[in-house]
């Protein structure tokens, strides 16, 4: 099939940037001795992950136990879920995924480290990190004493047994994460918890994952595809981008203005960073700015266009950001060149519990 | 079943809201003898829809022809799909469609119109409505000039039977729309091709659509669940609003500090209006503010609170634009009360093309 048979709106994944991200990223985490455990949450494909983990990675990272149980079914062995995993009904499901892969996960709490606890046994205990704040300000214990007593907390639970640290670093500020991460390794060691994994992540800092020594694993997502809120953090350019959106010009009605059949439910709505703007990149019409989304329309300003599409004509677009635009539709369109090669079903979509 | 035991993230719908927003509405509509066509994109529920006509709407309003298609499925028989049509494949199906229902489309330019032209037939026409821009700056021609002219085209066309005017209206703006259709209305009486509907639309005026009197039809979608977006556009208040996520607090990292396991996945990234802020109205948390979203993760300020909540505490959220909500999720729960009523799959989720 040919690319212009797809019908619009429509994922498209470019295998050949795929493979160069992929190799590219494995190469650099090879020659600094650092383990790679990619974030399915960007492709939510098994085939993709399966992939992922025959260039080199260790295995993969979810965030959700859906997630998990899905990249489980598609063959993925090794599956990390830095989640606070809660409640009997959740417990139940992370104990059946437990008896079928090798599966790690994170606490940041008591709570969540007593509900491990209670659920797992010394027959086969469950491995647990200890998520750190080391600045992002989201979920993480908030100093390397507290990482020390949950740390403690856990080993001392006879189903568990402590795997070591995790963060979701803030970007740009690897000197900051390293000095956090090695003060709180330091602190283990000192009380005989020495942390078997430091895992850190992120797109933005992939390629400088090596400013973070202290990190033994990196979990990036988005670099399979990246996307422009990754080009405008500083990763890669617009040419590594390997998802677009097909759409087609429905409407022009006036002389600068085009609509898509592209909306915010196939682009998102989530905003890009400067330098760029509006919702998209238009490749064909680099000067053209995707200025407004409603669910279903996508209206193009294209006053700084020489040249101007037509009604009918398809173009292809790179999103402000590709993990969300994955979560919106139910197949993708992989293709090499102009043909397409798979059409799969994305299986994690929508796996939000 | 008891909500207390949907497992979350989860999005409920109050069935007693959902009746008092429709029935004020028709009610509304009845008393200025305008017609109901409700948009189903923000229910996306072949159940809800047909509730909406037995309180007295006319039919519904598609946005494209998956979600129509999906609407015939569960037994609506008037489908309007004000839309472009592009395309031998969609045209194809638009003709499948109009064998089973009472279908409409739109168009705002020659070339929609030339290619329904070319699949319709005399023996059973189809009815075509010429999309103005009122304002909105979407689609839609510019000139009441410019909408007889496209009338003069559809009555033209053998297979076509030119059903009339529709507009996507800019919000507050009534006198300047009822102008631009009154003055449509006048000139297209004056080429003898008077529109039997002139439709308006859009949930922030739905109250006051009696102030474009020269509409005969209104498409409101949101007004069944509303949101903090309609709200702050001022269509009525917090109270109405039917849909909210649930959520569990999953880390509370800091005192001021708690993470939901609801990010952009379950609540979207779609901003609100002052004078809301952040990313969903927590109904028990008044004071707290969804300050960020990660797609896995709601990041939520606690500060002006003066009770908070604990880890594993679930929690009801009321989105900024709850119609991307149920674009997210494959089913949603009906609830009355504190009971599950139903649980239905969201048949039209993701209908894209």
């Amino acid at each position: 099939m040919h690319i212009n048979e797809i019908e619009t709106p429509a994922v498209l994944i470019d295998m050949d940037r795929v493979e160069a991200n992929l190799t590219r990223a494995q190469a650099y985490a090879d020659r600094h001795g650092l383990r790679l455990r990619p974030h399915v949450k960007t492709h939510k494909l098994p085939e993709l992950a399966r992939r992922q983990v025959a260039l080199g990675a260790i295995g993969v990272t979810c965030q959700k136990l859906g997630e998990a149980e899905a990249m489980a079914d598609g063959g993925l062995a090794d599956i990390f879920l830095p989640y606070n995993i809660l409640g009997p009904a959740k417990l139940d499901r992370l104990a059946a995924l437990h008896d079928r892969v090798t599966l790690s996960v994170t606490a940041d709490n008591a709570e969540t480290v007593d509900g491990y606890a209670g659920r797992f046994s010394p027959e086969h205990p469950l491995t647990v990190l200890v998520e750190c704040d080391t600045g992002a300000a989201r979920c993480g214990v908030q100093s390397p004493q507290d990482a020390v007593a949950l740390a403690r907390r856990i080993a001392g639970a006879p189903g568990l047994r402590f795997g070591g640290l995790m963060s979701y670093p803030p970007q740009g500020r690897t000197a900051e994460v390293n000095d956090w991460l090695g003060s709180a390794r330091s602190a283990l060691e000192a009380a005989e918890l020495p942390p078997g994994t430091i895992s850190a992540g992120g797109t933005p800092d992939l390629m400088r994952a090596a400013e973070i020594p202290v990190a033994t694993e990196y979990r990036p997502g988005t670099y399979i595809y990246s996307d422009r809120m990754q080009v405008a953090w500083g990763h890669g350019d617009l040419g590594d981008c390997a998802l677009t959106v097909k759409a087609t010009v429905v409407s022009r009605p006036t002389a600068a203005r085009a609509v898509l059949d592209a909306g915010s439910k196939a682009l998102a709505a989530d905003p890009v960073p400067p330098p760029f703007e509006g919702h998209g990149h238009i490749t064909d019409y680099p000067d053209a700015t995707i200025t407004a989304l409603s669910e279903e329309h996508g209206v193009v300003d294209l006053s700084r266009c020489d040249r101007r599409p037509g009604i009918g004509e398809t173009v292809r677009i790179i999103p402000n950001h590709a993990c969300v635009v994955t979560n919106l539709f139910d197949t993708v369109h992989l293709v090499k060149g102009d043909e397409v090669v798979g059409r799969p079903r994305i299986t994690s979509r929508g796996k939000l519990w």
